[in-house]
């Protein structure tokens, strides 16, 4: 197995999980006042268009990790909403 | 100009300015209790890989955004240090 795919997992892995200690942390807390919506709002729009750049390039770890990120920043966005 | 590099260029550019209005909340409230510091530590590292692997399979846009995010998401991880 190539090196540079296994990188791009373990850094789509990284920058994924990131969100589980975030979601987990506004769910316990009740809490998402400390997050700007600006950034919530531009991330979430962002991630979608990496998303679109990883199936054009072919790269499955960029669609994989921003599949998936996507789904925990709109997590993320709706407990703000929810909390706020 | 290709479409493909220009759509990674108009991600990475969401994606990075998304922590601007982070970095100035986090300034102006002096508060980052909401943020995750498992949240924090596990994205830095990711960024940090993600800027390795756009070097490997040299794709700019991915060595761009991901340099200045990496800078960004430092400052908050000094922001957070300090405030909390």
């Amino acid at each position: 197995m190539d090196f540079v795919p296994v990188l791009g997992y373990i850094a789509g892995f990284c920058t994924t999980v990131a969100f589980l200690p975030q979601v987990y942390r506004a769910w316990r807390t009740k809490s998402c006042k400390d997050l700007s919506p600006g950034m919530l709002i531009l991330f979430a729009i962002g991630i979608l268009l990496w998303l679109i750049f990883g199936i054009l390039i072919h790269e499955t770890p960029i669609i994989i990790a921003n599949g998936v990120t996507f789904f925990l920043v709109m997590v993320i966005v709706t407990l703000k909403f929810r909390f706020d």
